[in-house]
Order: structure tokens, then sequence, then C-alpha cells
């Protein structure tokens, strides 16, 4: 669909000291070892795509992010904001709510 | 309707980090391809079209603003002011709860 | 009323941030175009008639206001502390809360 | 009664930015123009008598107090401490919760 | 009794901005005019008996204390913290809850 | 038992403001005057036998601690947490929520 | 498992002052004194295995860590997040809510 390929041109630049991520999946296979791809489930691991400026401080400095585009995170269970960009599910953490890196 | 096109006119100061948002709504056509107005309904995108001149921080100095008039922004599904102006539905939100720009 | 009169010319000196405003009414006409004085309600807009010399911040200066005297506001739907003032309904707000100017 | 009239001549001495205030009681009258004294009840005005040092600060320092002995007050509907001293009863305030002066 | 008189002996030290006030109790008299012991009840007055060194303020330094041994104080009516020290009821207040002195 | 007595011998380091402390217990006796040992109950009253190196303070530093050990410490009702160490209940306080010292 | 065994070679990075630790987990023999591996269950000790860099201040400063990797720490009984990293159980805790370390 030309409409969504255009869009998914678009970059994204999250605010403040926000990250968004894409989850990664866990793979299913059926006892035959063929992959199920309708059994599909985010796991609480994902990969940075697009990382926000910092967060503003008390003192009016910009906090510094510890998270770079293309790093594997480890996400906390709960929290982060579904985003739907393109047709695709994105989730947007607060860099203080990421658990750590790999 | 004079008095309106007059109210139009006025322009909108947002105070503190406030930014006012024009959501965007979504189309919906029909099967033949018509374009339904009344199927309208907004989406989580919007354009900036004030922003205010920055929060207050404790040192004394007011926050830079990271969003400027025109920007697309993606923004949080609950959260916001709703307000009327000149007969037309817009949004305020303080800077720190608008997720990303594109 | 005498003494109602005598009130009126007191002045008053918000605290703080605290911003004194009139709240407007809206105005409902007959079907002939009549105006329904009954039928005024107030609306989210007003005029600022008092303000405050600025909030104590942390590090002991006052915050500079961005409000003055006349200036056309936009408020909150719900906040506010409504005073009667020489028998009309005011309302009190921290400056902080009025959403914007006009 | 002289334990009492001894007691009404210490001084009372507020901590940190609190203010001792005194509330106006509204007069009503019968319709004959008679003041009637059992039907008094606090207004929402009161006059300060007596005012703490000021709000001890995160940076060490004593907040200004902006108002004084003497000033007439607007006070609001709910909050105050009601401490009943010499046999009257006065409310004491946090200056940051006092709505204004005249 | 032995062992209370020494434990009475003991100096109590409060930590942070505490106060350990004694309240004082209110005296019923008979309508003989003779006292009865059994009908005191503690007032929102009390003597100050020992005094911490000052709460620890965010940039390090020790909040300076307004109140010293041998204040008479007025007391919030809830809050402190009932201790039984030496077969006596004191109370342990923060400086900053204690409204004011005489 | 050898291994208790081992473990009895780890010393044990607070973090941040933390302090150990080893609550006393009232001791009960008989009508004879025989103290019963499993009527011991737990006061307010403890000893400090362990002391974090302090809080660390927004700007960078570290709170210096006011309690050192073998301190008897008055202990609040409720609050710290109860650490099961080699056999022996002992209770963690932070130490701002420690009443004071004798 | 060849892909596990993979998976147990990434290093994990924990963010903030993030603590990773690896829980002990109590022995349970048998009266005859065999082993009983069903029986194990966590104690509230660990051994540190990764470290974060610290906790961004409000000034613009990162937080020293008191603790470092083969640190044997006391955990709280609640708080922390469980982490299934490569097949086993650890959890991430602030450092702040370590309680101290042997």
């Amino acid at each position: 669909m030309f409409r969504a390929s255009l869009a998914l041109r678009r970059t994204f630049q999250p605010l403040s000291d926000r990250v968004l991520v894409s989850r990664m999946v866990s793979e299913t296979k059926s006892a035959g070892g063929i992959l199920l791809p309708g059994a599909e489930k985010p796991t609480n691991e994902g990969t940075v795509i697009a990382v926000g400026p910092g967060m503003l401080m008390e003192n009016g400095s910009t906090s510094k992010m510890n998270v770079e585009v293309g790093d594997k995170v480890l996400l906390p269970e709960y929290g982060g904001t579904k985003v739907e960009m393109d047709g695709e599910e994105k989730f947007l953490y607060r860099e203080m709510d990421i658990l750590g890196k790999f």
C-alpha cells in the first residue's frame, strides 16, 4: 500500500528522555519444527529505534541518554506506551524505566 | 457569521510549557471511495498551533521548548485539556506529555 | 447601598502567584433577539483584575508573573477558588493553572 | 476573670510561615435593625494578629513574609487550624494558604 | 522505685528536628474548689524538654532550631509520637509541626 | 551449632543511611521474682550494632550519620525492617526514622 | 541446548543505579542428611552479578555505586524486579533498596 510505505519513511523523534523500542517476539515452532507465525508473543527484550534528546533537569540542563539506536534492551513487564506507527506496534519508554541493555 | 470570524482572528498564547494542538482526524471512505465526513475521529497525531514560553524552573529560569508551531506531534492516549476555541476543538498539552514529533 | 459601594473601593492584593479573575458569562438571546439576563452562565474565559507578586521559589527568589491586569485568559474547567467580593463572584487561580491568554 | 486577662497578656509567636488570624464575623440585624449577637458567623475575612519568622527553605534561608500584623486578609474556605487562645477562637494558616490581602 | 529514678536521670537527645515535649494537663476542680487529679486531661500546650540538632537539608547543612528547652509551645491537635519515658508520657514532634510558642 | 557461630562472625555493612539495631526485650518476673524468659517482648529501645555510610544527597554528597555503634536509641512503634541474621532478629531503620538516643 | 548457552555469553549492563542479583537458595536436607533439590527456596541474600553506572542526580552528575560485582547483599523481602535471563531467575534492585552487604 503506497500510503503506508510513505508513512514508513517519516522519521520519529521522541521528546524528553523517551526511547522508542521495537519489542522482540518469541518464536513458536510446531512439533515438526515449523515456525508458527500466529503464535508469536512479545518478549521483554527489544531494539531501540529512536532516542529522545534527554530529560530537562531542574538546573536547566538536559540529561545524557545512556541508550542509543540499535541497543538491545531489557524492558519492564509493565509500563511503556504502546504507539501504532505505520501499522506496527512500537513502545515508548522513559529511559529511567528501561532495566538494562545487552 | 461575523462574530465567529472575528474570534478566529484572536491569537492565543499558551502559558508555561503548554502547547496548543489541533488533532488530526482519520478519514473514512465509503465502499465507493466517497469520504464520509461524519465518520471522522481524532487520531493520536496533531499539529502544533501555539507554544508557551516554557515552564518556570526551580532556579528561576524558563525551560526551553522543544516543539514549535507547525510540528507534527504524537500525542498520548489520555491527558490533554480539550478547549473549544472559535467553535473548534483544540487540545492543550504540557510539553512533557507530548510523546514525540515527526 | 452605601456600605457596598465603600467595599467596592477596597483594593484586593492576591498573595503568591494568585490571579483574581472575573469570568465572562455567555449571553443568551431570545428568538426575537432580546438578551435574557437570567440565562447567563460563566464561560472558560475571563479578565484578570488583580495579580499577586509571584510564587516564592526554593532559591528564595520570586517567580515572574506572566499575566497582568486586563489580560483575557483561558481558564481550566475545574480548579480555582470562588470568592465573593463585594457581592460579585470572582475566581482566584494559581498562575500555573491558567491555560493561556488571548 | 483575673486568670483569663493574665492569659490574654501572653504573647504568641507562630513558628515557620504560620500566621495567626482573628476571623471577622458577619453581623445579623433583626427586621427592626437591632444587632443579633447570637447570629454571628465567621466570614472568610480576618485580621492578622501574629506572624511567624518565615518558612525554612531548602537552601537554608528563611522565606520573607508578605503579611504583617494588622493586615486584613482573605482566607480559604477550608484549611487553617482552629486554636483556642484565652477563650477566643483564633485560626492559624500557613502564609501560602492565605489568598490575599485588602 | 530505685530503677525508675535511675532511668529518670538518663538524658534523651532527639534526632533530626525532633522536639520532646511534656504536655500540660488541664486542672479540674470540684464545686468546692478541690483539685480532682483523676480528671486531668492533656491540653494543646506543652513545655519543651529536649531539642534535636536540626533537620538535614538537601544542601548538606542542618536546619536551625527555633525552639529551645523550657519554651512553652502550642501543639497541633493531631500528630506527634507518644513515647513512654521513665513511666511518664512525653510527645515527640517535628519542629515544623509545632504551631508556635508563647 | 558450628555453622551458626561461623555466620555470626560475618560483618554486616548497612547501605545508605540504614542503621542495624538490636532491640531490647522487657523482662518479666514471676510473683516470686524469677525471670520468665518466654515472656520477653521487644521494647522501643535498642542498641545500634552497625551503621551505614550515609544517604546520598541531591548535591552528590553523603549525609553525616548522627548515631554510632553502641548508641542506645529510641525506636518508632512502626517501621523498620526485620532481618533475621544468624538466627537472631535484628531491625534495620533509616536514620531519619530513629526518634532519638539516650 | 546450543541457543541457551549462546545467550548465557551475552553480557547484561543494568541502567541507572540498578543492580542485578542472583539470590541464594536455602538448602533442605532429608532426615538422613541427603540434599533435597526440589525443596530449595530463595533467601534474602544474594550475589551481585552486574551493576549499573549510577543514578542521574538533579545536578546532572551520576551517583556513585556502593556495591560491586561479587558482593554478598541483604535484600528486602518485597520489591525487586524478577527477570528471566538465559533460563535462570535473576533480580534487579535499585541500589537504594538493597539493605546492606556482608
